[in-house]
C-alpha cells in the first residue's frame, strides 16, 4: 500500500557538539519519506525553490519515493538552521527562512486521491488540512499528523479542529503536556484521544515512546545508542516507521500498533546517528531487522 | 536469605501539589525494608531518636524487618523536609536536621556479620564504609550501594574509594552523569563500571531503568501511572525490590537481575502512589503479582 505524504522538504545547517552542516536535506517529508519508503511506496507532496541541488532528488527517485507531488517553485528553498547543546535536547533555532513554502498549496495528485495510508507531516495546520479535504474520505483511510510547539501556540483552534479527521496523532512529551495543560503525560494522552484522534503515539526521545488507544497502553524504551550525532528529524522519522510498516502489514490491531512503534523507534535510530539523512540512506531492511533482534535482547525479561 | 541493610530512618515532612504530611516515617532504610521484606528476611541497622513513634517501631516489627541493629539515643529523630512541584521531578529540600544521625556509628550485630546480602542505603559514604568493614568478606557475599547528589559534591573521593568494593550500584540518571562529567548515558554507565561496581542500575524515574552488567545491557521503561501522590523513597524502594528478589532466589544471573529489575520498578510504584509509606504498607505478593502481570501486557510487542 502507498502512502501519501505532505511535508516540507528543506536545506537545514546544523551545529552539534560532534559538528556542524550547511544546506544538507532535511524537512519533515525528507526523513518521514526515507524511513516510510523501506516498507511502502511514498507518494511525497511538497515545494523545493529552483536552488534545490539535483542530488537531493536523484536520492529520493532511487528509494521508494514518488514525486509528482513535488513541485520546484522560482525562489529560495525553505532551510532552517539550529543548534543543539551536550544534552541533544530541544535546539535553539538560529534562522528559519521559508523561502517557496510560503506561498504553498498543496495539491493532491490525481493519481494519490484513492491513496489509503496518508501522512500529514509537521507543517501549519492549515495546510495539513487543505490535503485532507482534497483526499476521497472513507473510513478505511489511515490518517498519521504530525505537529510541533510552534502550531500548538499560534494555531492551537486549527489544531484542535484538524484533530478531530486524524486516526493517528503523533506529538512529543512536552508537547502533549502544552497542548493539554495536564503533567501527568497519561492524562494529557486520554485528553488528547477526547480531540478526535483514535490512537496517540507519544514520543519521548531518548525515554521512548508510549502509545495510547482508547483502553490499550503500550510503552516502550528507546534504544540505547551510545552516540547522538544529530538528533533533527528524528520524530519525523519514527513516524515513517510506523505508518510505513501499518501500509505494509495492512494491518491496523493493537499487536500491529504495538509493532510498528518498535520498527519507528529503530527507523530513528538511524535519523539521529548521522548528520542529515546520511546514515538513513544507507539503510536495509536488513540493518533494520538486525537492529530490531538486538532491540528485543535488550527489553526482554 | 536475608539481607542487612544500613541507611536512615526518619520522619519526613513532605508536600506536593496534592497535599501535605508532617512528621511520618521516612529514610532510605525504611524505604528499603519494607519493599526487601516482601521478598526476604531484613535485617535493619539505623538509629532513631527517643521522639519516633512507637507506632512506626510496632510496623516494622509486622513486617519481615529485624531492629536488632536499630539503636535509640537520645535526642531528635533525623528529619528532612521537602516539596515537590508539578513536574513530580527532584523535591526542594526546605531543612534537613540530622539529630541523632549526626553520631550515628553503625554497629553490625554479631549474629549478622555473615549475611551474604548487604545493601548501604543512601547515607554518608564514611558510614556505608565503616559497616562494610564489619562484614566478614567473602567473593559470594552481594553487597548493593545507593548514593545521591550530596555525597558526589562533598565526598567524592570517600565514594569512589567505597565503589571498588560494590556489586551492584543503584544512582539516578542525572547523578550518574554527574559523577562522570559524561552526557551519554550508556558511556556514562561504562565509566561507573570502571570505579568498581559490577552491575549499576540506573534509575530514571518516570522513564524506567537501565541495566548495565559488562557487556549486558537491559532497559525498561517505567509502569505508567496516572496518579503519583509523593515520589519520595522510591529510589530506595527500587533498591529493596531488586536486592529482596535477589536473595529470594539465590540467583545472580543476568536473566534474574532482569527481572529484579521488573520487581523494582513494580515496587517503586506502591512508595508513590501514597504519601510515606502508606501504600508499601498493605502492599502483598498477590498484589505485586498483579501488577507485574499488567506490566508485561504494557510492554509486550
Amino acid at each position: 500500500m502507498s502512502i501519501v505524504v505532505v511535508g516540507s522538504v528543506g536545506l537545514d545547517s546544523v551545529k552539534t557538539p560532534f559538528g556542524a552542516v550547511k544546506k544538507v536535506l532535511g524537512g519533515s517529508a525528507s526523513y518521514f519519506s526515507y524511513a516510510a519508503g523501506l516498507f511502502s511506496q511514498v507518494n511525497l507532496i511538497a515545494t523545493v525553490g529552483d536552488d534545490f541541488p539535483k542530488k537531493y532528488i536523484k536520492l529520493f527517485n532511487q528509494k521508494n519515493i514518488m514525486l509528482d507531488g513535488l513541485s520546484q517553485a522560482p525562489g529560495k528553498t525553505f532551510s532552517w538552521s539550529g543548534q543543539y547543546g551536550w544534552d541533544m535536547a530541544d535546539p535553539r533555532t538560529i534562522s528559519t527562512e521559508l523561502g517557496v513554502f510560503a506561498d504553498f498549496r498543496p495539491k493532491l495528485p490525481i493519481q494519490y486521491e484513492k491513496s489509503k495510508y496518508i501522512f500529514l507531516a509537521n507543517i501549519d495546520p492549515e495546510l495539513q488540512k487543505s490535503i485532507l479535504k482534497q483526499v476521497k474520505r472513507k473510513k478505511s483511510k489511515i490518517i498519521g499528523c504530525d505537529t510541533m510547539d510552534f502550531w500548538i501556540k499560534n494555531k492551537k483552534k486549527e489544531l484542535l479542529d484538524l484533530l478531530k479527521d486524524i486516526d493517528i496523532f503523533f506529538i512529543n512529551e512536552s508537547e502533549a503536556r502544552q497542548l493539554t495543560q495536564e503533567p501527568n503525560l497519561l492524562k494529557a494522552a486520554r485528553a488528547i484521544l477526547k480531540f478526535g484522534p483514535k490512537k496517540i503515539f507519544i514520543k519521548r526521545g531518548e525515554h521512548g515512546v508510549l502509545l495510547v488507544s482508547g483502553k490499550h497502553l503500550f510503552t516502550a524504551p528507546a534504544y540505547l545508542m551510545e552516540s547522538v550525532v544529530d538528533p533533527t528529524g528524528a520524530g519525523d522519522t519514527f513516524a515513517g516507521g510506523v505508518m510505513g510498516y501499518l501500509a505494509m502489514t495492512k494491518s491496523k490491531t493493537i499487536d500491529t500498533l504495538r509493532k510498528a512503534a518498535i520498527y519507528g523507534t529503530i527507523m530513528a535510530t538511524f535519523a539521529v546517528e548521522d548528520f542529515s539523512l546520511g546514515s538513513l540512506e544507507k539503510v536495509t531492511s536488513a540493518k533494520v531487522k538486525k537492529r530490531i533482534k538486538k532491540f528485543k535482547k535488550l527489553v526482554l525479561f
